[in-house]
Order: structure tokens, then C-alpha cells, then sequence
């Protein structure tokens, strides 16, 4: 017999609030501050494992709810976590997320949101016990560096209120200031890939960015994505105007029926992190050719495993995988970057907003080098927790009960009228 | 930094024939002796691990060129064996397979069968090397036992030829001899599910014998499998006949057109070995709704990582997953069980010829209780090398050129005229 795994003996939720900029998309803004939940998982003989996921208050509930279940798991009952909770009736009715822009909200989705932060958890734990990477845990690295995509956003110079950090990017609003914005990228973190975050300027506007960019950086890999903002004939307008010019168009319309609509007509390949968001998402997407690339994103799909089971679903009917990201600190890019890691077909460069976040709760941050997270060979998943740095953003999480939930549309709101943005 | 993991110093390739009852299929019968293939994986620091696979002379020519790849690779690289030899032009054509009973053999079917004994024997070696079960490498066991299914045959009471071994099982050639056979296994093993290989006596005799076996064991799931033997319109009259009767249907008939009219017109649950048994042949079946159940069979498909990517495919489409079997010994059936443990929704009892074969390569076999098979929580597999007998059957292979190739039926052939069966 093996000796038999370490058994979970407590699990700490720490919801933290983290700066962030003032970056557009369809809903509205980004708020001065966006709530993420920190998750600890101590076993009996003392080792730490780190998961990290949203922390609006409808997944802290549901994690102090689903971590109860964990106490007494031995470290090695990974698949086992992805049942925790499944058909309870007495998890509480999701609300609707208030920017949706990854698709509707239902219970199941917040559920598995969780989970993937216990998953990764309990996978870091798992590594460290045993003294090997995460990556050597879902069948080992086909790659040593993991591409990422510099995230462009349209953005404000600032927070239009007083409660908020600064930052050093500047406005963007017009093609010069996407192509100034990129150039940043390009220079400090040596991105080979470029998304654009869009639905934010009229249609027009936004494609002259992406031409801006094409122009300036020829060759490179671009994509743009409106979160499903514009109509069927706008998306038609834009897949006609940018097709051979981008990789892929992401979400340009809402359904999958005006997906599928869009790439008969023209060809063109479209991505999506909101009209397939889970499991039984897939075949209805797939059987229309809606979708010829799925974003996956460990966090919604329910955890890492979860992500190579979207890969190989994606292997059976050809299509393209990638990754999508929302804001997240430094304990998810580790769990991203060790998952990508694994996945042979994961061929586009995966999104990532690290690069806009300042604060973390990890030791040291993560680095890009030619657009690239190396993929670390520690114990795990090779990040350590910052502890005051743990501590100061939950002091603030704390203090500021008014930013507990995400909500860019009423951040929008707060900034007055003359600062509306025009997704068409 | 973790500690590196071993490197991969030596690949052995050991070819064995070993004894096989006189088991009826569509095809023919199988041989009196069956060539399986032995993979030894050792490593810089002595770790050992264990796979199996076909022998026939195909698999191991391919054994034999693809195993040079993996000197030199540490033994956490599972994901990258899967790439082994992938579009390589230098290896030989596939020839079909001589029995043809899990569908058209192909190059790369070939190549992933090869390899999937790799994989399995490398993660024996993991396993080992780090003192854990292989399916804590695959996020744990969800179950503690595997369900296996009595795997009953149409038998003869010898082979027709001298060389050849005895078995105590005696003939079974109408409903009265499976029913025997079935309580033998009920009895021994304490099977909960009994499957028939059919295809060998005219279908309404098959389905008396179903009937019987209905009666005897009331409750108990049933299967049929005539190896897509029957044309549509007998495997219509046997869908009707047994609806309600049987837990599936297995490969009633060959085709994805066929097999999508028998459930159309019937509603009877259709499993297959046959028309899905490798990637790309997913999506043609499932959009025709030809196939409600895939058997995965990690020989064929390319490992346990494959299993479980199997097992995600079927998940989102709503498809059931079972297990396949063909002749096997103790190193396959502890890799079935370890991955089946870790497949939540593998909810079916697996197939498995382990009863059938008396000869094994490992110290100590493993045991039937209740139907099934204990989840190991030993190292890596959990069984150990039994050389003298490795030694012995690999003698044998030497001996006996002529039994190289599995080829059903040439052994019906030989066993002369009076001795054929009747598909149909």
C-alpha cells in the first residue's frame, strides 16, 4: 500500500479586493476595485495549497457553503471535488452576473467556479506533497513557456471617482491610443498575439484599431471581441471588413444562431467564452458551427481537469482551443499557465488581464518574456502567498462593502451620462 | 525547483503467446494461443514499469521502432508519448486486422495501441517513482471497486488441434451451455452483469439464449454482441425481440447508417466498439445518433489519458461510456481498473476475457469479488513482474511462429467444415 495522502483539515476563504483600471468593455467599466476570493487549503501535515476564483458575494457564499464538504478529503481526491455540491437544491438561485459577459449565470456555473478554485487548491497541495509541478500531475508539459495575448482595452485616463488607485497606462479611445497602448505591450512584456477588448466604439472605430494595429505590428496575431455586443448585420459589416485580417473574431453577436449565421456567410473563424461556457453549452454551438474556437477558462469550466476534458471535446470536433481570461492575480496565471502547459492542441496565445493588475497576493509576480509565462517546475504550482499583502486586501475588501460585487454596468452608471460609451 | 524526474534508460519488449480457450466469435475462433505484447520501462534510478498490449507481428515491428523515442524521456512526460511517432510516413502500412472485430485498422490506431502499453508502463514507473497509485495521477478513484461484466462465450469444449491447452469450462453451444457458463461466473467471480458475444449462432437461437439467461438471473443487465455481425434487417428483429430485455445492444450491425436505423426505428440503447473507436470517428456516429454507449478501451485508444478524453467527449454529447475488452492479461487489467475508478460517469461494468485466460505474466492475479476488481492503492499498477512465467510464454512465442498473428478465422478454417459456425 502507498501511504496514504494528507487529509484536508481546514480551508480559509479570503475575499480580497484588488485595484483596477478603468477598462471598458460592453457592460460599462471596470470598477476601482473588483472583488477575487483567495483560497487555502491545509492539510494534517502542514502543507498549503492555494486556489484563487471570483469573489463576488454570491461565490463567497457558495464557497463557505462547498468548503465544509472539504474538510476531511484526502489531497489526491481531486475528481471527486468537481461532484461537491452537485444537484443541491440548497445552494441558493444564482443572480444573474451583472456584467454577463461570459454567458448566463446559473447555479451550476457559480458551483463550479468554486470548485475550480478548490481543484487547484488541492492540486497545488498534491504537488507540493509529493515534490513535483502541477503540470507532472495532469500528465506533464508538452511545452516549457506558455504564449499569452497583450489584452488591449479601451480606457479612460482614470477612475471617474475619487476612490480609486491611479495608473500609469493613460486613455486610449481612438486607434492611436489602442496602438500606443499595444506598443507598451509589445515592449514590456514582448507580446506576439494582440486582442482588442471591443464593443465599446462604434463598430467603424473599432475596426480602424484593428487595421491600426495590423499595420503597425505586421504579422502578429490579432483578435477582437465585443462580448457579444453587436447585431447580426453589424457582425456581418465587421467579419467582411476584418477577415484576413484577424485570427479570430470573438463573440461579435450573442447567439448561436447569429454565430453560425456570421461564419456561413463569411468564413470567418469565431471564438467564444459566452454562448459555450459549459458542457451542455457544446453540442447545440457545435452542431450549428457556431463556434470554430472555445476559450476555455479553468475557473467556469470547474478546474483544470475540467479544461483538458474542453480540449479533448474540442479534438473530436476540430475545433481550435484557447483561453479566456477575466481579472485574476497571480495564483490563477500559475494554474492557467500549468494547464496550457499540458494541452498539446492548445495552439492560440491564451488571454490573460495580468498585465493590468498591480497588486497580487503572491511573493513575486509572474513575468512575461516574449509574451511568454515559463512553465515552473516547482512543487506545485510554484507560486508562495504574500501574506500582507493577503492581509491589506482583505483590510480593504473589508472597508468597502460597496465594491463587493462586480457590476461594470452600474460603474458605468456612476460616472454620469457624458461618459456613455457606444457599443453600436 | 522539484527534483527532476528519471529518465527513461530502457524500453523491453518481451512478445508472448498465451493460452486461449476455444472462444466463438463472428469472425471465427479464437487461436489456442494469442500473442500479447510486454512492455518493461526502466529508468536511470532501476523504477520499473509495466505495460501490455497486442502482439501480433504488427504491433510489435511498431513497438520496436516507436520505443527508441522514449529513451531518454523523464518519466513525466506522459502527454508528450501520445505524439510518438504521429504523421511519421516510416511506418509500415497498417494490414487489416484478421479478425476485424473492433473496425477498420489503421495506421494510427496501430500506433496508439503500441503506445498506450508506453503510457501505461509509464505510469507504472511515475507511480512507483513517487510512491502513488496511477489513478492519483489521474485526480484519484471516485470508486473503490470496478464493476467488470461476465463475459460469456459460444464455446467449444477443446480446440480441434493437438497444440493446444485444456479447459475446464466445457462446451457451450445453445442457451442451456451459456446459462451453465453464466453460472459458473456468477458463482466464481459473483458477476452482476452478463454479456454474450454473439454473432456465431443464428440470431434467434442468440436471443434464447438471452431469454435464458433473463430467466435464470432475473434483474441481472444483459448484453448481446454479435460483432456488427447481423444485416439491419435481422438486427431489427432482434432489437425488438430483446428491447427491454438487454442493458444495450452491442454492434448489431457494421455500418453508422445501420446502426442509426436500428435505434431509430427500435429505441434499443446501441453500444459499439466497432464504428467509434477512434477520434474521428466520434462526430460522423453521434450526428447520426448511430451509437448511445462508446466502449473505450484504453489499448486502442491511446491510454488512460485518452480514456478519460473519451469520457469528456461522451459527457457533453449525453452518450454513455462502457469498456471494450479483448484478450488480456494482469498489467491491462490493473490499468482498466485504475482509470475506470477515476471515470465518474463510466457507469456500466466493463468488459473484460481476464476469466478466460489461466496464464499471466504478474506474481499474483487479480480477483473477481462481487464482480468486481479492488482499486489498488499500491504503487504505480500495484502488480509485479512474474519473469519465470514471462520467461515461459515468451519461449512459447518463440516456438510457435505460426501463432504470431491472431487470425480467427484461419483457426475456424482449420478446424475443417463440420466445425463452422453460422452468423446468420
Amino acid at each position: 500500500m502507498s501511504k496514504p495522502f494528507p487529509i484536508i483539515t481546514e480551508v480559509r476563504l479570503t475575499p480580497i479586493l484588488i485595484a483596477d483600471p478603468p477598462l471598458l468593455n460592453r457592460s460599462g467599466v471596470h470598477q476601482p476595485y473588483t472583488p477575487r476570493l483567495i483560497v487555502e487549503v491545509e492539510t494534517e501535515t502542514g502543507v498549503l495549497g492555494l486556489g484563487e476564483t471570483y469573489g463576488d458575494t454570491t461565490y463567497l457564499e457558495r464557497a463557505q457553503e462547498l468548503s465544509r464538504a472539504l474538510i476531511g478529503m484526502p489531497i489526491s481526491a481531486v475528481n471527486a471535488i468537481g461532484r461537491l455540491g452537485r444537484g443541491a437544491s440548497t445552494l441558493l438561485d444564482a443572480e444573474p452576473a451583472a456584467s454577463g459577459l461570459r454567458g448566463a449565470l446559473t447555479t451550476d456555473k457559480v458551483r463550479l467556479s468554486v470548485l475550480s478554485a478548490f481543484e487547484v487548491a488541492v492540486f497545488d497541495a498534491l504537488g507540493r506533497h509529493l515534490g513535483v509541478p502541477v503540470h507532472a500531475l495532469l500528465g506533464g508539459k508538452v511545452r516549457d513557456a506558455v504564449d499569452y495575448a497583450g489584452y488591449l482595452f479601451y480606457k479612460w485616463a482614470g477612475h471617474p471617482v475619487t476612490e480609486s488607485e491611479t495608473d500609469e497606462w493613460g486613455a486610449a479611445l481612438d486607434p492611436d491610443g489602442v496602438v500606443e497602448q499595444a506598443r507598451k505591450f509589445v515592449a514590456h512584456g514582448g507580446f506576439r498575439s494582440l486582442k482588442l477588448k471591443g464593443g465599446v466604439m462604434p463598430p467603424p472605430e473599432e475596426c480602424a484599431a484593428i487595421e491600426a494595429l495590423a499595420a503597425e505590428f505586421p504579422g502578429i496575431p490579432l483578435r477582437l471581441d465585443p462580448n457579444g455586443g453587436w447585431s447580426l448585420e453589424t457582425s456581418l459589416q465587421v467579419a467582411e471588413r476584418l477577415h484576413g485580417l484577424v485570427e479570430y473574431l470573438e463573440d461579435p453577436t450573442a447567439t448561436v444562431d447569429d454565430m453560425a449565421e456570421v461564419h456561413r456567410r463569411t468564413g470567418i473563424p469565431l471564438a467564444t467564452n459566452m454562448i459555450v461556457t459549459s458542457l451542455d453549452e457544446v453540442r447545440p454551438a457545435f452542431d450549428r458551427d457556431a463556434v470554430q474556437i472555445v476559450l476555455s477558462d479553468h475557473h467556469f469550466w470547474g478546474g483544470l481537469l475540467a479544461t483538458r476534458d474542453l480540449a479533448a471535446v474540442c479534438r473530436a470536433y476540430g475545433r481550435g482551443l484557447s483561453m479566456h481570461s477575466n481579472t485574476h492575480l497571480g495564483i490563477s496565471l500559475a494554474a492557467m499557465t500549468q494547464v496550457a502547459a499540458t494541452v498539446d492542441d492548445l495552439r492560440y496565445a491564451c488571454d490573460t488581464h495580468y498585465p493590468w493588475q498591480q497588486e497580487d497576493v503572491i511573493a513575486e509576480r509572474l513575468a512575461f518574456t516574449a509574451g511568454a509565462v515559463e512553465v515552473s517546475d516547482t512543487p506545485g504550482l510554484g507560486v508562495e502567498l504574500d501574506r500582507d499583502a493577503l492581509a491589506r486586501l482583505h483590510e480593504r475588501w473589508k472597508a468597502m462593502p460597496h465594491h463587493r460585487i462586480r457590476d461594470d454596468v452600474a460603474a458605468l452608471r456612476r460616472a454620469g451620462p457624458d461618459r456613455a460609451i457606444m457599443p453600436e
